[in-house]
């Protein structure tokens, strides 16, 4: 099914894809590629190891269809594995997965056949001798994806080794580290003060106020921020935000360190005065801020345990509160705090919520300051992809997104901004045709160029 | 408007439903039809009776469209009940009603006729005529219809006299028993001590503690399983759950007996505490838990007193709780006590989290562990289904899906098993078109077949 | 773009558009245009005073694009802020801006170039030389819609002055007040008692008890009567109720007229007993009750003492507590003090809820007793009106609807009855062509009438 004009439906969306969206290249702003594989240029033993083994999208498609998880996350020879997803192919038919799958098959590997139990000894020898030759290795798929700027997640504690060898290498990607702030708030984790024993390390300041702790922080900040590092990120499941002055803050922060316990609504302001802090700390810097809100991290214990924290069976959340974090960005923005925002949602009912957000903080010069960022993990789809475009277009100004990113951990997935591609310039041809968009050629490539590479380019890099 | 191609809009549409789709048996999993009635073979003496006067989506579209109260479930005569139907038919165009009663009277009666004022006269004559003829009998009903298997819904009071009848008979479809689990967790109605005392003589222990009702309980849950039953069903409008153990839902049980006041955060602990019983006990035989979540039953009081409890005055209620439903579900889980388990909602914009919901709990070897049930009750038309099959495909699995069932009071809403197979056909006819579903028609057809009866079958029935 | 067949895809839709809508006159039943500038006729400066300078749709879309806020609110010329907009508008295409904007342009001024720089010189100068003429006065705009009745916004403080001098003029239009109520409900607002004493001028009865303060409102709203009003209309941003009774109303009443503290729960019963107390006067005199939910109008303080508190930064709240709203609901209709009731909501979230609440009140001889309002502000569009006819064909009645209003501050936005009617007939076009609406040419004209105008007439001024 991958043709030349997949996914393309009139003359107008095949114009404005092939002339104009196919060869502007990849900014992947936001993903979770290992620094590591690009930098090593990795090859891959075989399909399992770089297809399916680390794919929660797979694994959990499995588990619907009824796959034994042994075959699927357990400690089978990498073959079976591969037959237990060649036999479940089929079943993803209708959604998300399917696409992907077999355009990666066709792009990366230049397999037409359809992934089956029958296909399955013809693929996986196919594939495997590939992936034996250096000409498949880690960075050829930035290559093949013509992939200009691309930034992975990093902890704040990582040493960014990975990133400066690439810097120096003669890679045509650039490859920056973006912060992925996480453990930085987890200040209800077990976890947490070793944690700050280790930045205090990191961050050439032990860390026994919170004086010391944004003093640490800081010195890390600058250090990515030399790195190139231009984006932050915050996986925030359930927004919770309340109003914390910065000493109420260094006075929750005091207890935390002595250990002394805290109370829900203590943990949520202390969150709540370390965030304000980081997003005061973006603003200055110029990075732009990432919200995810909105998954169910926790359901199944059983598979947590099974499957890893990130093992494909979160759920989506409830709505998110639009009036807290109304709050939230109103008090940054007084302080002349707010940074660039982008805010994700894995819940599909908040998107015209967000969509209408984009119009509610601005910046002078700044083209979309807030942005509701693209269809995020489970809504990354057709169906997601023009709900996000349908919410843009019509509760803001579509003209102003700044386009897809794959937030994966799978260097194959960034055919994916072939896939987004194609259905915007599929969705702008069907509006030409319903007279909502109107047949203006210049117009309209314009605005596909504007999406697919020069606002984000803008947005992240204009510095 | 109901020809042969009604709602097939394409080639392949036409060649899935007509080849595949329509000669496929019936499982009707879950709905209201009275025993009784199919048990004798009743005969309904006139089309009021049969068609207008219990069913509560006419009575709703009349009020919507000013018909005085007295006209719809007044002690006006049938023929006055049908013509006030009558004179409203046209204006419920657009929406299910309208086709659900074009596709009633022409499958069961032959009628091409558009319902109107003019045309009452002819179609009350008509029809009446051929009920008064043993063709058109309750069960000629389900023979139309083509149903191999049936669950009603049944009270754990109920003493399955007709049950049992049926299944000693010679009719061709099987008619099984399902439990309807309301009364069970009626803690906080105050027919509930005298409830107690009729489930302690038919479960042949009398309840003094949380032990003998659940030695009640167990009683009358092997009765209902030696009839074949293979369902229960739990309507909870609004999904609230406590975790308790199983000794707190003793002490609260026993509160209750004495008629204790408690708490309404005690109250949802009792029930949860009972909800978790008896969900352990589905699992262990293999029955399927439904939970209905979403309705806001209590909306005019006026109406409730003129029109009893189901007059077609509900409404939805708020988006669902995620995080609690998780909660329970993990619980269960945990357990090894979580039953094959549908959720549906009555509030469309819980349909992502519902879908996305079925890939977070799983079992080895067992297909669409956690189900996201069919579009329900308002929901039950084109656009309803239409979300349906695309939030399954995009955020879980379609091919796993179990598809249909009316969930009615009504002998002739069977004929929307028709109604949702040509909705099918016609959405994979057209994802066909969009590049969205591969244009493989043996792939095509094993899906339709999974969806309209294999998948329902051996989810309920494989044990 | 706005050619005759604009947005009208198929033969049904044109014949449905130029037979049947195109020329029912317009009954604007809420809007905030000025009595003001319509009374007195008003000629308009310039295009940026008439189009651009007091809009806060092009604001908003201004802002996201980043153009500064000194050239959108500023002091600066109007000239110059007719470029920003007209720099702006191809980034709003694809989105109902877009739309209204080129429609408003054409209609009114026969323009039939895309605004642009390049265009801006042009049609600056070709529409301020028409607004030089009579031609062109605020009541021409009124002419040229075919507006048979209009129903402005006002205060319960306003003389009503304007009204009454259009009324004995010999506009063809008629022009009515309605109240906006929420000064009524700002109990919580610092100039609460000020705007009391003058209630109590205006109402002819000081107000020293909460039965003072009935008596005042009483009086006004006599005299609105009289002026004709027939609707009231509540933002209630988000729907907070609390059961109260009238003497618990009039005690917390008591404390704020002593400046004591209320709590927030006191501040819910107080605003729930006035509106209670409201919402009876509407049903006694025939009002219908508007209640505007789901707004979040507080979001960027800086915007909004830059653009003041209409100034196009709001936001959509969460979902509406429907439960919350069933209880108001239900207590009206339990005292026979239920009021014809127009429910909208900002987020289109809660459509399909609304839409079924339509089915849950009712009143002998009345049709669409509770009404899912029109596509409210943002949700004005292709989408939100689709949203919208679809929600209420599968979730209500389609035929019950009692149409478009524009709620507007322009006197262009009139136009956008013209868009409504042909997304509605195209709605209906494509509806036929899915089998989803019978084909039936007379069935269809009838509905088209009754939406565009003669439910509108029925609902509101049948009395």
């Amino acid at each position: 099914m991958i043709n030349k004009d997949f996914l393309l439906k009139n003359k107008i969306a095949k114009r404005l894809y092939h002339d104009c969206a196919a060869a502007l290249p990849v900014i992947d702003y936001h993903n979770h590629l290992s620094p590591s594989d690009i930098a090593e240029d990795r090859c891959f033993e075989n399909l399992t190891e770089l297809w399916v083994a680390h794919d929660p999208y797979k694994h959990r498609a499995m588990r619907i269809a009824g796959v034994p998880e042994a075959l699927i996350t357990g400690d089978c020879d990498p073959r079976t594995k591969f037959d237990s997803w060649a036999a479940s192919f089929e079943k993803t038919a209708g959604g998300p997965l399917y696409h992907w799958s077999a355009l990666e098959l066709k792009r990366f590997f230049g397999i037409d056949k359809q992934l089956s139990s029958e296909t399955a000894d013809f693929i996986w020898e196919e594939v495997n001798e590939k992936l034996a030759s250096p000409e498949y290795s880690a960075q050829s798929f930035l290559r093949k994806c013509n992939v200009e700027t691309l930034c992975t997640s990093d902890l704040i504690l990582d040493d960014l080794k990975n990133h400066r060898e690439m810097q120096s290498s003669s890679m045509k990607a650039t490859v920056l580290p973006s912060l992925r702030g996480d453990d930085i708030l987890a200040v209800d984790s077990p976890g947490y003060l070793p944690w700050l024993k280790q930045l205090g390390e990191r961050g050439r300041q032990s860390v026994n106020s919170y004086e010391d702790f944004c003093t640490a922080l800081s010195v890390r900040l600058v250090d990515m921020d030399l790195c190139g590092c231009k984006l932050a990120d915050h996986a925030l499941d359930r927004f919770e935000y309340a109003a914390v002055t910065s000493s109420e803050t260094a006075t929750l922060f005091a207890k935390r360190l002595k250990s002394e316990a805290l109370t829900d609504n203590e943990i949520v302001k202390l969150k709540s005065g370390i965030l304000l802090w980081l997003a005061a700390n973006y603003q200055m810097r110029g990075w732009t801020m990432q919200l995810h809100i909105g998954a169910q991290r926790y359901t199944s214990s059983r598979l947590r345990k099974l499957a890893g924290a990130s093992g494909g069976y979160a759920a989506a959340g409830s709505c998110c509160d639009i009036s807290m974090l109304c709050t939230f960005l109103d008090y940054l923005e007084s302080r002349d705090a707010l940074p660039n925002t982008i805010l994700y949602t894995l819940n599909p009912e908040d998107s015209a919520a967000f969509a209408i957000l984009t119009g509610s903080y601005a910046e002078d010069g700044v083209q979309g300051k807030i942005q509701f960022g693209p269809a995020w993990w489970y809504n990354d789809h057709i169906m997601g992809m023009r709900n996000h475009f349908e919410t843009l277009a019509n509760y803001g100004l579509l003209s102003s997104f700044i386009g897809m990113t794959t937030d994966s951990r799978s260097l194959l997935s960034l055919s994916r901004h072939e896939y987004f591609r194609r259905i915007l310039c599929n969705t702008l041809g069907q509006w030409v045709a319903a007279d909502i968009m109107p047949d203006e050629p210049a117009l309209l490539e314009r605005l596909v160029k504007k999406i697919c590479y020069t606002n984000s380019k803008e947005y992240f890099f204009r510095g």
